[in-house]
Order: C-alpha cells, then sequence, then structure tokens
C-alpha cells in the first residue's frame, strides 16, 4: 500500500470495546483490508494478552492504537465520521447502506482525515454517539439474525471501503492461449471422422450429436494445448480398434 | 429470508478446520447473512463447547451442520463447488475476485445446489482440494497481509453472496419533507433582510456573501421544518437587537 493511498486517512474508532479478543480480531480485520490507524475509545481492557493473540500478524496495528477517554476526543481531528449501526430509523439521520455510501467515503479522504466509528458489542453506538457522527451507515444483514461479531463488521466495512478505494486487485492472470475457430473446427472433424469409423455416429442419420458436442464444446474454452491432447486422445482410441 | 431464497440453495464447506472457536464464528457469521447450511470436512473438535460460544445467536446452523470424512462427500449433491483460496495463480485454473464472481453463483442456485469452500486456518485449500472445484474465487486483500481470519473470510463471502441475491435491504427511510425552492429563496431574503438591518450586511457593497450562504444552504438538503425553526430565530435575533 502506497502511503498516499485514500486508506492511509482513515481510522477505525472502536467506542467502549468490552472484550479484548475483538480489539485483536478487528486490528487484524483492518490490516487485511489496508486500514491500519486504530482509536479506542475507553476500551474495558488495553492492552490485554488476548488482544494481541487475535491481532495475528497486525500486532504492529494494536501498538500505534491510540486510547482516548471519549469520541468526542477520538474525532477532534476527523472531518466526516461515519457511524455504524445495525439500528432501524430511529434516529432522523438517515443511515445508507455502506456500499453506497462507501466512495463518498473515499472522496471525502481527499479533504481531510476519516472515521469509521463502531460501538460497544452489546448495545452498539448510543443515540450520543451516533449523533457525534456526521453520517450513519449499515450493513445490510439478515433481519432475523443481524447480529455481527465487532471485528465481522469491521472486517466488512474495511472490505468495501478498500474496494471503493481500488486499493487490491486480485493478481493478473496470466494470458492463456484460447483455441482459434479453426482449432475447433477441426477438432469437432476429427470426432466425428473418429465417431464413424466406430459406428457409433451413422453418418446416413447424424441426428443432434454435432450440436450437442458443440455446445458443449463451447462451455470448454478450449486452450490450444488442450486441442492437441484431444487429437492426441482421439488418434489412440481409433488406432485401439 | 423466504425459503426459495437462492441462499437456501447455498451451503459453505469448511475443510479440516483446526480450531472450533472458528467453527462457530463462522456459523454466526453466515447467519448473519442467510446462509444457514454448513458442512464439516473432517473438523478437529466437534462439537464443541468453544464452537457453540462463538457461534452466539447461530446455534441453529451448528445443530444442523453435516459432518463428513471428505470434500468428496461434502460436494457429491452439489453441482457446482466456489474454493476460496488467497493464494495467487499457482493452479493452472484462474481464481476471479469474488465480488465479480458472485452473481454467477447465485444464478448456478437455479440449476442446483452450491457449495463455497474454505480451507484450514493455517495452509487453505491444498491443491487437490481445490481441483476438487469447478470454480476458484479469491477476497481481494492487502498484499502485505493477507490474513483474513477463516470466520471474517466466511463473513464476507457470505455478504457479497447476499447482496448479489439482493436478499437484504436497507430498510426504507421514512419520507423526508424537503424544502422547496420558494421556502429557499424566502429564506435567504429573511436572513438577508436581517443582515442588512443588522449591520453585518452593506446592501450597497453585499460582496459574495449571498453566493457564500446558497453555497452553504445547498449542502443542508432541509427540510420544511427547518426552514420554519430558521425564521423563527432569525426573527428573536432580530428582535433582541
Amino acid at each position: 500500500m502506497k502511503a498516499q493511498s485514500p486508506l492511509a486517512r482513515v481510522a477505525v474508532v472502536l467506542s467502549r470495546t468490552s472484550h479484548p479478543g475483538n480489539i485483536g480480531a478487528a486490528a487484524r480485520a483492518m490490516k487485511t483490508m489496508g486500514v491500519v490507524d486504530l482509536v479506542l475509545v475507553a476500551p474495558r481492557h488495553f492492552p490485554h494478552a488476548e488482544a494481541t493473540a487475535l491481532a495475528a500478524g497486525a500486532a504492529d496495528v494494536l501498538e500505534r492504537a491510540r486510547v482516548v477517554p471519549t469520541l468526542a476526543e477520538a474525532l477532534a481531528g476527523r472531518t466526516l465520521a461515519i457511524g455504524f449501526s445495525a439500528r432501524g430509523r430511529d434516529l432522523s439521520h438517515c443511515a445508507r447502506d455502506w456500499r453506497s455510501a462507501a466512495p463518498e467515503a473515499i472522496a471525502a479522504t481527499i479533504d481531510g482525515p476519516v472515521a469509521l466509528v463502531f460501538g460497544n458489542e452489546t448495545s452498539g453506538l448510543s443515540n450520543e454517539e451516533l449523533l457525534a457522527c456526521q453520517r450513519h451507515a449499515c450493513i445490510p444483514a439478515n433481519p432475523d439474525y443481524q447480529s455481527l461479531n465487532l471485528a465481522a463488521a469491521v472486517q466488512v466495512a474495511c472490505y468495501e471501503l478498500a474496494l471503493a478505494a481500488g486499493a487490491f486487485r486480485v493478481p493478473e492472470r496470466a494470458p492463456r492461449t484460447p483455441a482459434t475457430g479453426a482449432d475447433l473446427e477441426a477438432l469437432h472433424a476429427h470426432l466425428n471422422a473418429v465417431l464413424v469409423a466406430s459406428g457409433f455416429l451413422d453418418p446416413a442419420e447424424p441426428g443432434r450429436l454435432d450440436e450437442r458436442m458443440r455446445r458443449l464444446a463451447a462451455r470448454l474454452d478450449l486452450e490450444t494445448e488442450e486441442v492437441a491432447i484431444l487429437h492426441g486422445m482421439l488418434d489412440a482410441l481409433a488406432r485401439r480398434r
């Protein structure tokens, strides 16, 4: 990740976290998505061995984490704070689904540092905490069971953010050498000849076999080397008879 | 979730999971996204108290989980198996990023049951396990630290799947009563009059104040009730002087 990545201007703020293991798991989730700035508001236990254990390879995120007594202090230098809430509309703010709102958060990093704010495991963000955020976001979930684990919510939030930033791409695949139309016609002709010679196919009444084989071959996205292997197999089977 | 949801035709298959806590956390992650069919291939410990504890409200997913000795058995009745791998291209299969591949998985549920397959925490899916899958998918992640926790990977995978299925929507917000153009013009006129009367604004040299205030007001997306409150404030402040 480059230093100038938008992700470098985003912090995750965890407010009043009860379980230190969740802090460590959240740090790990963050780092896998390139977000490394963690702020802890009045955590019940921190530092803690369980946090370190669950952070795994993200111990550096914990070491650099800032602990502050109030959410106001955590947000003092931030120009956009987005509070995550699973609750419906009991506040007048409009909560947007995070997938549609994440690009706005990335754009806002141009103007200043951004915070993603998560509340306590049991109660989530309080109304007061939500009112300290300029935006509210939610992660669409099963209405019968929306209880994402805190670190799981951080994982999804940072994943969406990284994708909105275009931060990480699946490595380019090696180029394939797909068969050409001529390759495929030659293969169908070879198959046809072998099947006629074997007696499987009666050239007087071919039915729809060629159509079926072409339908199947179309799905194969054959490569030139695979076409060569298939020609070799057909030759060998024809010789065998 | 309706019974005929595509998500009802998707199973998560966890192969050779070492830590029972991860099985429980994965079950929780699945259920939050409406995926409830869990298959465990040769888990080291299951059932286990730690799995149950971390499943939280998803204990029913664990209770219904099927334990099988081999991946082949887990996939026997499935018509599409998607193996998740963080590894690059050491296999000839092409791994696609899951966001772009998830809609195909949803479409495939029309034809038959689908499996999302995850390997062991330390080593991931083996080459042999990957070859038993017709598709490979990966979750884009920080190349410097791509080590998503198993349950975190399941969370992201099921989240993408649920979004691809359009399964859960953020609840509709209550309709707002936005101010009209006439409301805003009246407010600007009122503000202007009060500022002139107060001496803050010299009508002979208004400068760009009106432009700045309109720029600000445009960002507010004012509601009719808020316009009324602002008129009242302006009246009160004008009276005060």
